[in-house]
């Protein structure tokens, strides 16, 4: 786990617009593969969150659906349908920022590994403070708007 | 629910090629607005199952990434992903042929609608053996190759 890519994650999300903000990255053996931010309101997209959008980067990258020896680094614990893609595409490690009492799928409120049968390493907390604080300032701003 | 529309994703099933046969359809107003088929091998994407292909060809038609009045038909229980996305879509009934007792996620091995707290109508077991034989037919096709 390096600082640097949750860092990363954070600036892409920094990127989002009128969309919550939330960024993903992916990175192979040591480098950045794919960054994402999440699209769901600019492009009018369901499943345009950053994580979705970040494994179709690494997808059209390595030409291979299957992201074994890929990490994500994320800033908001996947939602289920996230999480799920990143057990299906393989990816070997995430890395989150802030837990998601209300939708997140990697223990705060499911856990798609124990549903899903797959065992990945997840750690969350990552730069937490930092990560939530964009969230925060997002909802706020809504709030005031 | 109409058996024709069943028929439809049955027939755009079997053009899957290389991939798992599973076709999806979505209607509004008793209209077809999206078909798509499985495309994971092909397009070598992770996500491009066929419920997630035809979300995004509805939201394109609609501009719109809510798909509320809209119906899916898909020829086998959605997986946990597609679940997700399908809740997400806030697509209002959900028909499925076949049901995946090993990945299914609308009763079979999960429940999303628990897990994410959402509730729409979902009715199994259309056309239950036509959808299964296609599937059956492609894995003896693998197993015989």
């Amino acid at each position: 786990m390096k600082l640097e890519f949750m860092k990363e994650a954070i600036a892409i999300a920094k990127t989002s617009d009128k969309d919550i903000p939330i960024g993903a990255i992916i990175v192979k053996d040591g480098k950045i593969i794919a960054k994402a931010v999440n699209r769901r309101e600019k492009n009018q997209n369901t499943v345009h969150h950053a994580e979705i959008l970040a494994i179709e980067k690494a997808n059209k990258k390595l030409k291979n659906w299957r992201l074994n020896g890929c990490e994500m680094y994320v800033t908001l614990e996947p939602c289920p349908m996230c999480a799920s893609a990143i057990l299906q595409a393989r990816i070997d490690k995430l890395y989150f920022g802030t837990p998601d009492l209300l939708n997140g799928a990697f223990g705060s409120k499911s856990d798609m590994r124990i549903i899903m049968g797959y065992d990945i390493e997840v750690k969350g907390g990552i730069l937490e403070q930092e990560c939530s604080s964009i969230l925060n300032n997002y909802f706020e701003g809504l709030r005031n708007a």
